[in-house]
């Protein structure tokens, strides 16, 4: 049970030398997820040394360009590798009509199954689900079709009480599954021996929250609420609270707000406005409002474990 | 009259942090062309510190992505610096479709006066001109329809002696632009003193041609006879001469075989493979037919100068 989240980029609008637009790579209990592709993601990728091939699912917030430009030139180069594999992108409608009209126009045949997955509903749905990790939408208010992504552990087994299990000699290797599976042991006595006391609770699911781009809005908190980890853009500081209420964007302030409103572990700020050099007040500000609170930063790993066996 | 080349990116296929896709800042004549933008194109600029403001001509070769990519993201970052100026884009047909799908798509309505000028003949033409410089379009041969580019100064006004002018005391400054035009001039008792004997030869003026994505094709080299500067794509070394014929490219040999019949001034080579770390053999190979030969690097400046006066 672990969650491993890589920065790629967390800047806003338009990328520069040392300032990546949003990207995002998620390794949660052993599935791996893209979220959001700004102009050159690809490049960050090999930056640091996340192979391509882990890529099997992209989900794509919204389709402004510093969180989606940068998905054609991937999608051609899994190309040129000569991938095999399928690939889904989830993404607002719109999407899959741009990609497949540069494909035509380049003739830039794919060889892969390539699927799109388009997102519409402006309530939060289940859009991806196997027996490791779900993923629901966020809806978001920002000032064209958006969601952000919840990404939660699915918990299947009981952990084994292994001292327990020791002191019953009737208990064998190939009875472990079933006590995982919650089921109590029967002795060949007849006697039963509940699971609880053979067994113990399962890890906690991790869980982590990424909403970007958005306005702040309370309306997520039932969503995201108890999250490990909640990602909030914090496009401005409060001195441009007016701009960030005009442009649907939130302040460092705002999203400390929403974290603590919601109850979460750690909150992680980004999506910063190129006019601000310094980044230390982001979290001065966001303080003020919630303590566990942290700056992306490109290439920055955040980790989170949870294992209570 | 001088032409200063930078080389933004000069690898072909797919973006890495150290080798970008092709894209070329050109100033000549006081005039300033971008010619290709592959993904990340915007970045480099700003890393070799071009103004944005400066570049009111893109010309699009081809629309794969290593050379087109990159496009979208700068006339997005254009409309957010609250560009003003007119933006002339010189592409083949579906550029316009692609941009304007995902303008329309992401909501972001463009301010600023946007020309796409769509190209799609198969015979060479001039597709730019003003005072300064003319541009026409080199049919190159490749797995989709590509154009390279002609970059030729236009020359105008003669170049004044001084020396011999000043000797005649009777001519005046207000006479200078006469000269440069090519006129004799009369003294005041009727004498004609002739033009040739107040002024010079004006410079031969600087050409550039850039030939990038084709195959080996001896039809562009009465395009291109005797241009200062040639850069011409060199994809692969003489080990890959047949995956180039299948794939539309060249290799460095074929280059300078090109350099060498049209008797360029000097070859630049580019757009390699990225399964050679190596490309020094790209020169080696190169000078067995040509020798004024050098390699594009991120970053490099290519200038030539010609004055006579």
């Amino acid at each position: 049970m672990s969650l491993k989240l890589t920065i790629l980029g967390c800047h806003s609008a338009t990328p520069r030398t040392f300032a990546h637009p949003t990207s995002q790579f998620l390794e949660i209990n052993h599935r791996f997820f893209l979220i959001d592709c700004g102009e050159g993601t690809q490049a960050q990728l090999r930056k640091y040394k996340i192979k391509f091939s882990k890529i099997k699912h992209i989900f794509i917030s919204h389709l402004h360009g510093d969180h989606f430009y940068g998905l054609i030139g991937l999608i051609s180069t899994f190309s040129l590798l000569n991938r095999e594999s399928e690939l889904h992108i989830f993404a607002p409608k719109g999407a899959e009509e741009i990609i497949k009209l540069q494909l035509k126009l380049s003739k830039s045949w794919i060889h892969y199954p390539l699927f799109f997955h388009e997102l519409k509903s402006k309530k939060s749905e289940l859009i991806f689900e196997d027996d490791h990790v779900q993923v629901t939408t966020i809806p978001l208010k920002h000032r064209i079709y958006t969601n952000g992504f919840l990404f939660q552990e699915k918990i299947t087994e009981r952990k084994l009480n292994i001292a327990a299990v020791l002191k019953q000699p009737e208990i064998e290797i190939c009875d472990y599954q079933n006590l995982k599976n919650g089921k109590d042991f029967i002795k060949k006595n007849g006697d039963i021996i509940s699971n609880k006391s053979l067994t113990l609770e399962p890890p906690q699911p991790i869980t982590y929250a990424f909403c970007s781009d958005t306005i702040y809005n309370e309306d997520i908190i039932p969503i995201i609420k108890n999250v490990d980890l909640l990602y909030h853009e914090s496009t401005f500081l409060d001195d441009k609270i007016e701009l960030a209420k005009k442009t649907k964007h939130a302040t460092a302030k705002q999203a400390a707000k929403i974290a603590n409103k919601a109850k979460v572990g750690k909150l992680i700020l980004g999506h910063y406005s190129s006019r601000y050099k310094n980044l230390e007040p982001f979290l001065t500000e966001a303080k003020t409002e919630f303590d566990n609170v942290v700056l992306s930063e490109e290439g920055k790993v955040f980790k989170v474990e949870n294992d209570n066996g």
